[in-house]
């Protein structure tokens, strides 16, 4: 990658496995990445602590939600990136098939 | 903590700041949150490596269904052992009120 | 029912087949039910007119949503009625476990 | 309709008031819908008749999850009929982003 490139600028469908994806605004996604798994560890550190479960399980939903908020990120820029262009370039169908298997597997909660 | 306690036996309800709760089976939780953060640190991997989107999801989606699981056994053991335990003591209307407010935060979601 | 009652004032724990439990705000219930019900004749009509897909799954989101509401506010005034009542009477572990189950059934999603 | 159409033949994009899409299977669909309608008016029967809690909340259940199913149905063939048609020829932009609008609608929920 010499260049900056837009999402889905080097886009392909399903079984190609050097296919890659530079996602926009990838410095973001990173960061609230990073939050998660802090928030994630702070949940495992207030079990250690013998936390109330209430407190603990508001801080479990703080996680749950960021978690949710980055796959929504990375669902949208998808659908609006590979799978729009894939549409472009005639493989829509297996890209829509593709997608409609990850909203499957994340049981639709990124919409959550 | 000196000798083994079963979950709730030291639970306290409500706004009781020195409350602690022992959770039941507390090495396999934290050995449960563990899996789940470094699902998460995988993720953050993947996006660094420009891997395909469908592929960071499907990863994404793991570490989702395993921060439910976490989620649905605390909340589990929080209404079989505080809940209850707070029910004989004749405090079960807080309780039940707190269980309720938890499960609206977690959007009802652990059970999903 | 000779006299108005309570939510839950008759309300017994799990196997009595004569439980009987008179809904607080039963009119209300049953007049957001009908409105369900009315939500959802119209998707069979949308789908009988050939209407646009999209159109169709919005009005199906709002019949879904609708019942959503009721779920959560069977579930709240069950918790806080006939719940609360069984861990007074010291049936709550009886009454939790039941509960649970019910959420589980429910997928959680009464509180989405 | 007088011919025998495949889902998405008639399929228009976004503001067309004129658009139809026959749906696929749409006698399954209809007789879905309609066990949807008997499933609600069953729950409201119920609270007529002062049934137990959970039991009207396991029926209320079935209810959600046979609507879940026709939403999944529909969003499913949306997809593979009009967005793909969309997508071939040259709208693929406008219908996913549509698709997206719809999903969050559901709340994702047709997946759950």
């Amino acid at each position: 990658m010499t260049s900056p490139e837009i999402a889905g600028e080097v886009c392909h469908v399903a079984h190609d496995p050097a296919r890659r994806v530079v996602q926009p605004d990838k410095a973001r996604l990173l960061a609230r990445l990073g939050r998660v798994e802090g928030q994630v560890r702070g949940v495992a550190r207030m079990i250690e602590e013998d936390r109330y479960c209430v407190d603990v399980l508001t801080q479990l939903a703080a996680a749950k939600s960021a978690l949710n908020g980055v796959a929504k990120q990375l669902l949208e820029s998808h659908a609006r990136g590979c799978v729009a262009r894939a549409a472009r370039d005639g493989d829509g169908e297996v890209a829509i098939d593709e997608l409609l298997a990850v909203l499957r597997q994340l049981d639709g909660k990124a919409f959550d």
